[in-house]
């Protein structure tokens, strides 16, 4: 009953925190609506509203976002048919699968989070306690957006560089969970970094992002698109002069919506002097050009939002039935929350019984000489000896080692201890008491 | 649409990781049950089996012990058709309700939750990292039991002295959310504290705890609860000498299954000598006079486990169609978890704006005097004021405060500083530009 795994699953999950703007159309949204039209692939986009939570206390932002993000999606051309397209709070299995993944999570992990450890950062700058004004939501982020992930087997999640780490503590959480409960419940998801998508700049040259209140709505009225592209800050050379084209924002802005041959002669006009404000006027028509239709397209869909809402629950009752919640039942029945007339399934727990065990493994390594670990009952790798010429000298290592009670016992060269010698001995213990 | 308080609303959650022992039942299970039949109260129990997956990754463990202690709820009084009973796994909202939590607890209480620190504190004793094999499980579980008790608005959680500062959690977290989205969404609940409830020593003396592998089964058969109180440990005087009642832990556990009078006895027994064999099997015929008939109807019941689950099932079916499902329902509203179509009221936004600023308030003390304090969006106190003969010398003061830009303007001998002066001024600006 695990959810099978298909050649290309694709996850993508927008916070409802603000209004769509360009950077995320050239980043997020076109990309991903081009990526949805592969074959082979199977596409899960969705509104990523408890999330949202975590830095918005206003309700009123939080909906408005969810029916402007849904909006900008289907208007960008995204088939909420051909597609999972949902919101986040509408599958009830989300949160609690996030618990299940809290308790098998490394606390030690979250301490390392980009995100969190940049506000820590910021609070000994200022002099604060470490954790001052962080919330708790703020350091769990990473546990809800594995579970995200996980609940959907997604297999690749387009990320910016600056996620890539939460997809590996989404595969850290997805292994732990695998290896306590004795079975790959769940695929271990890789982050899918587009490098040929460049973040776009924002009004004062900076990433465009609502952090810095510098972005250009996608769906501004067009006037006003033509008012904040007149806006964004350039050098001050004078209509004639030769301008750099690679240092300049309003090239690099150009460039993410023009074709190759449009880019080249707006590459020759900077060379030959184009002034700014016609530079400007240029870029002006040429994002309009592209976003004029979606934009009359986003004006009807706004205009609706029961029909917007009606998609969207749609789309997460279709994959509920689908996936989430036979996985769910599935993932239960893993950690025990059974009901309790159900008999319990031999397999699964003798299966699990030995999962929970340190365990040694030999094997042969490239350069052809054989090799043995000892790993932790969390797979945590604890010994890692060195190459020997025979397996048979391996094995003879492991019995004395599976016998050590004290430290001096694993003084050898043959072997490098990965962590605390205590540690090391309390495991053979443990294996020893188990195959007794 | 809020849940309605009531007089009382007691709640109780036992962890579904061991079997039940005569601890659980002295020290919870029977002053709950006896408890339940209070008038004016109202009584949730639950099987804590997500706070199960804390500590355990043996599932049929879970399922096992989840059967065990619904079995002894029901054999030692409970009547499901009179409390609320049932399974917190089966009550989708309490996951969901933590993640709104989640987002609004300080991560810094959390690192001071007992637990956690215990925790550490071992880890460093040994030489280990602090967070080493800690999970996020044990530091967020202050946050799912926060849930447990709001969701259903409980005003008495009756726990031990250990769990007083779960409790205080709890209220903080119900307090920002509420302060955050501008209502009394949630109770704030009391910790209950039983005085004249001992803990019950385990075989070794120490206090009987599962941790400690000291306990006696509550529903041991006939056999094997004489067996284990026959080992229960003593001091070697031997039968004539006169014993210590108070310091004997086989006089401790006679205490808490007799009456007044039988203790009396005793402890008279005690000081004329009886020997250790006569005292233990005195308090086995005690033990097992009160235990045996439950213990009869216990098996009766544990042998119709499909009987226990719809009992589970019904319960949290009417629990979550009164309470948990329409309570979610408006709390998700307030955090702005809206369908797109409903039209915002009013007033919610109105108020969580209102609510989410720093705020002057004055008040009149006990010795008569006008004072002001100055706290934060989120509740903290920022400033608190001495005392003033007239109101309007705290409001001229507060006057000047308001206009405050710098450091040195707040430097007066009629206020304290409860945070850093930065701190205070960005507050005063904040409340500049709303009013502005």
């Amino acid at each position: 009953m695990t959810t099978p795994a298909v050649a290309n699953r694709v996850l993508t999950g927008i916070t409802t925190s603000g209004t769509p703007h360009l950077g995320n159309y050239v980043g997020a949204i076109r990309p991903a609506v081009a990526a949805s039209r592969a074959a082979g692939t199977e596409s899960f986009y969705f509104l990523a509203d408890f999330h949202a939570l975590i830095k918005v206390q206003e309700p009123a932002r939080v909906q408005r976002s969810t029916l402007e993000i849904a909006a900008t999606w289907l208007a960008c051309g995204l088939e909420p048919d051909k597609v999972w397209f949902y919101r986040q709070s509408d599958i009830p299995e989300i949160p609690e699968l996030t618990w299940f993944l809290t308790c098998v999570a490394g606390k030690g992990i979250l301490n390392r989070a980009h995100a969190y450890k940049a506000s820590v950062d910021k609070n000994r700058a200022d002099g604060e306690d470490d954790d001052a004004g962080i919330t708790a939501g703020l350091f769990m982020y990473p546990v809800l957006m594995a579970a995200d992930i996980l609940i959907f087997n997604a297999n690749r999640v387009p990320v910016g560089r600056d996620q890539i780490q939460h997809i590996e503590m989404a595969r850290d959480f997805g292994q732990r969970f695998n290896h306590l409960f004795g079975k790959d419940y769940f695929t271990l998801p890789e982050a899918a970094i587009e490098e040929n998508v460049a973040t776009l700049p924002g009004l004062d040259g900076r990433k465009m992002s609502k952090s810095y209140d510098n972005t250009i709505p996608l769906f501004a009225p067009r006037n006003e698109l033509k008012k904040l592209i007149a806006s964004i800050v350039t050098d001050s050379s004078a209509p004639g002069e030769a301008k750099d084209a690679g240092s300049s924002h309003v090239f690099q802005l150009y460039q993410a919506f023009a074709s190759n041959e449009e880019t080249a002669a707006m590459r020759q006009a900077f060379a030959e002097g184009i002034g700014w404000g016609d530079a400007k006027q240029k870029l002006f028509e040429r994002i309009d050009a592209e976003v004029a239709p979606l934009r009359e397209k986003y004006e009807a869909l706004i205009a609706r939002p029961a029909d917007i809402e009606a998609i969207l629950r749609d789309g997460a009752q279709r994959l509920r039935a689908t996936y989430a919640t036979p996985f769910l039942a599935e993932l239960r029945d893993a950690v025990g929350l059974r009901p309790l007339d159900r008999q319990d399934t031999a397999t699964s727990t003798a299966v699990a019984k030995s999962a929970a065990l340190p365990v040694f493994k030999q094997y042969r390594d490239n350069d052809a000489r054989f090799y043995f670990k000892f790993t932790a009952a969390d797979g945590r790798l604890l010994i890692q000896s060195n190459g020997f010429d025979a397996p048979k000298d391996a094995g003879r290592l492991i019995a004395v080692l599976k016998q050590a009670e004290r430290a001096d016992q694993l003084e050898t060269t043959e072997i490098v201890l990965q962590v605390a010698v205590d540690e090391v001995l309390s495991a053979l213990r443990d294996l020893r008491e188990a195959e007794a």
